[in-house]
């Protein structure tokens, strides 16, 4: 029985048809084969790629490529007992690596390792800020400087605060540089954006292809907006901002955004332990909308079928991984992916991987 | 900022006001106060009750009602361990509690009681079927003689068949009675649907009341179509299904049922280790169709604003309690819950806190 929108949208697909591929198209299908997660490899995806790819692969019913999306987005959990717990007034706020606990050793006047008080375990040692650092100011100042001094070490400083504490919105402990969060796994919160519309019995989605200039992801498609949660600002304040910035969507328009859920990860990379919750919103855009890129961070916009979007995302990397996850959810919650396909409770459930608070 | 659309149909409620309480709601106000989860209470709920009620009722961004409603589907987890674990095919397929499982060794033709291999850890006994019941059919059969044979010891019985297998649409190992899958701690999935009208910018839910005459929690709120989801039937095959039989609802109508997601719960109460997944749908119906009952298991549908759903929910046990945890998990997906409310991770995570396969 045909169950899912999706199915009337399109009919079943034979899997690993022969249609010819573009040569990024096919680095991209042998990455997914080999297992690998092609992830910062854009500038080189052309919509007509991606477009043109979507009359190829996967039945609609084979949730494995949306498993493979969720899994690019939570990889090396088996380097996790690796990692020593971060506390901040006796709460664990973050784990860092013992190859960047070696560098911190250095700045003992912010940073203390200590030995926890049960030997048995694993993770027996934990860090800590030095306890003459009390207020949230002087924690973040302190911190602040050991990050500006390790310089290269942590890549790519946007001078944007991120807060830490022991679950959303509670008092921060300090604030730390963005860039720096997954050094010392720290939870950074997001807000990300489906931005549809809907014509004639049929759903599209703006999609973005991020700038070919953007230090991370270059040229992969993204959502409509999307963006970090720094410092003192709500979601509902954050999301009205980035649709101004991202999309040039007015705010007569923005606060029409609903928010529908979270999504979660943890992806371990190195030193790497990056524990992100993305909060989910949709909004539904007039037909006659047309995005607008206000910040430079976007190349392009276009608007495609829901079915389209979807037959992407199962068939390689070609969204940056996060954004997979959220337009996943999105395909839950819209139906096009339905309870009846091996698999669905469990790609439900992986969603959110990642933190709860 | 105002950022959830139930935000912008109720003003911010005061948190307990001395608005008169009639005798069966005060009832329920105690029982919530006092921690109890007022189950089966039913029969004396009238809507009169209920839709005054909804004029009080903690403030909207207060979350606590709703991680009550949740905490009522997930009793007992401090009892888990006491539970043995029910194998078939070296996979387990539940948990059975040492008082029923004293009664089960007089049938030592169907159930074999083992020992483990690891004799050090908890559980290491474990039940499973007589080896000499092989196929599917003869351990259905066999083991619907011993439920028999139990009488009343299990009581309901619906004369209804749920699959036994190792996750959600796999092969069955056998086939059990309805009303005996809480004694074997067997997973039980269902079909839940949410039916929603909008009207000039407002959207309200059709709410049922049940049948005084139900066996289970009769007189209490329910959805306007659910139900379990029996051996040999799709999801959405079972939601057209009880669509016409609770509801009234064609199948012109009802195919356009959307699946939207699951909730799960672990409800452990004395010998009974209830494990249910209810797969949840929304449909949209016109603003002229009226739902009619064809079953008897319904007295009466209203129309009910859906900020005035979520303020009944949150005042106490009013619905039948897995409905709660289906319309809460609506009231995320569509907004009625903010990021930036206290718990909103947390509660999110809690809708899902059962089996996820």
């Amino acid at each position: 029985m045909e169950s899912c929108r999706v199915h009337g949208g399109l009919a079943p697909l034979p899997v690993g048809g022969g249609v010819f591929l573009r040569p990024p198209i096919a680095a991209f299908r042998r990455n997914l084969r080999h297992g690998a997660c092609a992830m910062a490899v854009g500038g080189r995806i052309a919509w007509d790629d991606v477009l043109e790819l979507s009359s190829d692969g996967g039945r609609v019913s084979d949730l494995a490529g949306y498993f493979e999306r969720v899994r690019c987005c939570n990889r090396g959990s088996e380097n996790k007992d690796e990692f020593l717990p971060f506390l901040v007034e006796e709460q664990t706020v973050g784990y860092i690596h013992p190859s960047f606990v070696d560098q911190l050793k250095s700045f003992s006047d912010v940073f203390i390792l200590k030995p926890g008080n049960d030997k048995g375990s694993r993770n027996a040692t934990f860090i800590t800020l030095h306890p003459l650092l009390r207020s949230s100011e002087e924690r973040t100042m302190a911190v602040g400087d050991v990050i500006k001094a390790m310089g290269s070490r942590i890549p790519g400083i946007r001078n944007e605060l991120y807060p830490v504490s022991s679950s959303f919105g509670q008092p921060a402990f300090f604030s730390l540089e963005r860039a720096a969060a997954p050094y010392f796994g720290i939870k950074a919160y997001g807000v990300h954006m489906n931005g549809y519309v809907e014509k004639e019995d049929k759903r599209y989605l703006w999609i973005a292809k991020r700038s070919n200039n953007k230090p991370t992801y270059p040229g992969m498609l993204d959502h409509l907006v999307a963006g970090g949660l720094p410092h003192g600002i709500s979601c509902k304040e954050n999301i009205i901002k980035e649709c101004q910035e991202e999309a040039g969507i007015p705010e007569s328009i923005s606060r029409r955004a609903v928010p529908v859920g979270a999504v979660s990860y943890v992806d371990i990379d190195g030193p790497r332990y990056k524990r992100d919750v993305l909060f989910c919103y949709d909004i539904r855009l007039p037909q006659e909308f047309v995005p607008k890129n206000e910040d430079g961070e976007v190349e392009s916009f276009k608007l495609v079928p829901v079915e389209k979007v979807a037959s992407i995302i199962r068939q390689g990397e070609f969204f940056k991984p996060n954004c997979a996850l959220v337009i996943i959810d999105f395909l839950f919650r819209h139906g096009y992916v339905c309870p009846d396909d091996a698999g669905y409770l469990e790609l439900l459930q992986l969603l959110r991987s990642g933190a709860s608070s």
